[in-house]
């Protein structure tokens, strides 16, 4: 326990592709940079590009001028490259840490250095902070900001396929085929004005739709589920939204209201489960029965698969998938505090797609909803 | 050079985090997925979430089904976990690849894991795709896009610093003190309608401009020099524009003027200096020359520094940061083809800051400009 206590962490990111960078440091920094931790304090070690800033605005104790570290390493180094490396080796040095934890997805390349260098790394096996799983309440209302956020981006949407014309299978807005590029701008434009940036942001229609992480180009058309899943990040904190909503403007057939009564009934399954101590997998096997109840069978083939072939959720915080995940293979105990989506599909080519999603925390006893928006979604 | 010629290549990445998986698939993927090489076919091995999606367009030769492998890793490995490690141990065997090369940023439990597995895994000592230094043409021709669209969020802000009334120090937009933060709401708007999206948008005045990656927050004032950097991600391609103004509504003192023409007469300086074969630390001393011969010192202390503190550029490309870097001690020939941001500036606490940024593709003669924006400032 002693060693587990006094274990010093070592990041070397920048805070956009390592939300552990960012967690721990609690500031923006664009490039990668060097984070430690030494005795309970927190060390940065950045250019003069970013110190000013780091040394106000951050929860760092020390800040270190990288541009010194790196005369200092040229000295100590003569001929050799003054690299993150010998900056990272010379600071550790003064600092008197003899041993770092590094995440999992710590630069190899700086990783062998370091270690080529004499210096002691161990790599944590699983979360170097297993306790971003569980959100404060803080975060939790962070959270629910993004979930506002995505919900202001559904509703542009949803504005648009309202206010569209109808001719056959044709969709027109403003005089021009409705597109997914269209719907696009509007929801993204909404997250901006929202306070948040959405990249990634899925408008999928017809069979677009039945690959779901296909981002959806071209003609919407009328008649058919469009799947709009829109999962923007906070710029303030840092933190993100995530929910799909899949609508319809038209007339639906059949088969088309079968698989959305049978999704949001799948949906309804897993928020009845979903509490702290229950196994995410057991969550993920009541979707999958809930949607085979309603005579959805999955098939997989050579050319893809159809039916509903991914987890019912993901943990949600500084990054869009973090633990925990909920899928088949999912055999560990939800925890009180964790937030997760629930976001059971149905992928048939041919009819179409429909996948619902909202956002909630796990408690000791029904989930707290972070995320609100209606279920309708015939737009006739 | 047998070896060389002959080497194969694993990554394993999403393709937000990790532009070299984009550049070798040529398909954005959501998720960390395996890419790897085998006797010159492209390999992925991706879940029934993207299976028929990197199927059908992508340039992977081969896509290998995720749940497949996690299958015969768990018969394979009874009891195990049948991670990414083991999954690709059973490709690379399959495929009969002996030895992998992974990028630098490879992640360093994963490359641990697979040395333990057994496998031989060396990583790059550099880029892994030298070659993602020299744009194509079409790949310039995105790059001047990205450009377009940085164009289009600057023209945004400056009409909005026109639109606003000047009373006093005071800017009011349509009735309202104008921020940052009503700035950025206008220029990221600009940037989707363009057709990207612009992440990190930086508007910044007076002291806070002084911190050269300080967002900017709160009012704009009058009579103050306001930093516009704009670098977003155009959607249909992910290649980045990054462009950088600096506006002035009201009246401008001689020191902001001062200051101004010391860093667009660095930028030409850099201008008339780049072409193949001029070594980038090069470029920048003429830079660094140049405000020094207009009376601007650059000078470190213990709260930062003020007046030239960071290189003059860049590579841009799928990454906003890239090779190669134009600073101090960048001491190697720029390239005919690559691509770097040219963008000198002053920050000094109490006067303001300014920075000017374009884009420019090396040849053997004056480099071709890929951005285009007047430099008119002051907006009286």
């Amino acid at each position: 326990m002693a060693t587990l206590k006094h274990r010093e962490i070592l990041l070397y990111s920048d805070t956009a592709r390592s939300a552990d960078a960012l967690y721990f440091g609690k500031v923006e920094v664009p490039d990668a940079f060097v984070a430690m931790s030494a005795r309970g304090q927190k060390v940065a070690v950045v250019s003069a590009l970013e110190f000013g800033r780091v040394k106000r605005s951050s929860d760092f104790d020390l800040v270190l001028p990288l541009e010194g570290y790196v005369e200092k390493a040229r000295r100590a180094w003569p001929g050799k490259k003054a690299g993150p490396a010998r900056v990272i080796a010379l600071a550790a040095k003064e600092l008197k840490v003899r041993m770092l934890t590094v995440p999992e997805d710590f630069p190899a390349g700086l990783y062998k250095e370091l270690c080529d260098l004499g210096l002691r790394i161990s790599i944590s096996e699983g979360p170097l902070f297993p306790q971003r799983e569980i959100k404060t309440s803080a975060e939790a209302l962070a959270l629910r900001e993004g979930n506002r956020c995505s919900a202001a981006g559904i509703a542009a949407a949803e504005r648009l396929l309202r206010e569209s014309k109808v001719k056959g299978r044709r969709l027109f807005y403003k005089g021009s085929i409705l597109t997914s590029e269209r719907l696009r701008v509007a929801i993204e434009t909404a997250c901006i004005e929202a306070g948040s940036v959405s990249n990634g942001t899925i408008v999928a229609g017809g069979d677009q739709a039945c690959d779901p992480h296909n981002r959806g180009s071209g003609p919407i058309h009328a008649h058919e589920l469009v799947i709009v899943d829109v999962f923007p990040r906070v710029s303030a904190t840092g933190f993100h939204g995530d929910m799909t909503r899949t609508f319809l403007r038209g007339r639906a057939n059949d088969a088309q209201k079968r698989i959305v009564a049978a999704v949001r009934d799948a949906q309804l399954a897993a928020l009845s489960t979903i509490r702290a101590g229950v196994h995410a997998n057991e969550v993920h096997r009541r979707v999958s029965e809930t949607l085979v109840s309603h005579g959805f069978e999955t098939r997989h083939s050579a050319s893809g698969s159809v039916g509903f072939f991914h987890g019912t959720g993901h943990g949600l915080g500084l990054e869009v998938h973090e633990p925990p995940r909920m899928n088949a293979h999912s055999d560990y105990p939800l925890k009180k505090g964790s937030v997760v989506t629930v976001e059971p599909g149905l992928y048939y080519p041919g009819i179409g797609a429909c996948r619902i999603e909202d956002v909630v925390q796990v408690t000791g006893a029904s989930p707290r909803m972070l995320s609100s928006y209606p279920y309708h979604w015939e737009l006739g």
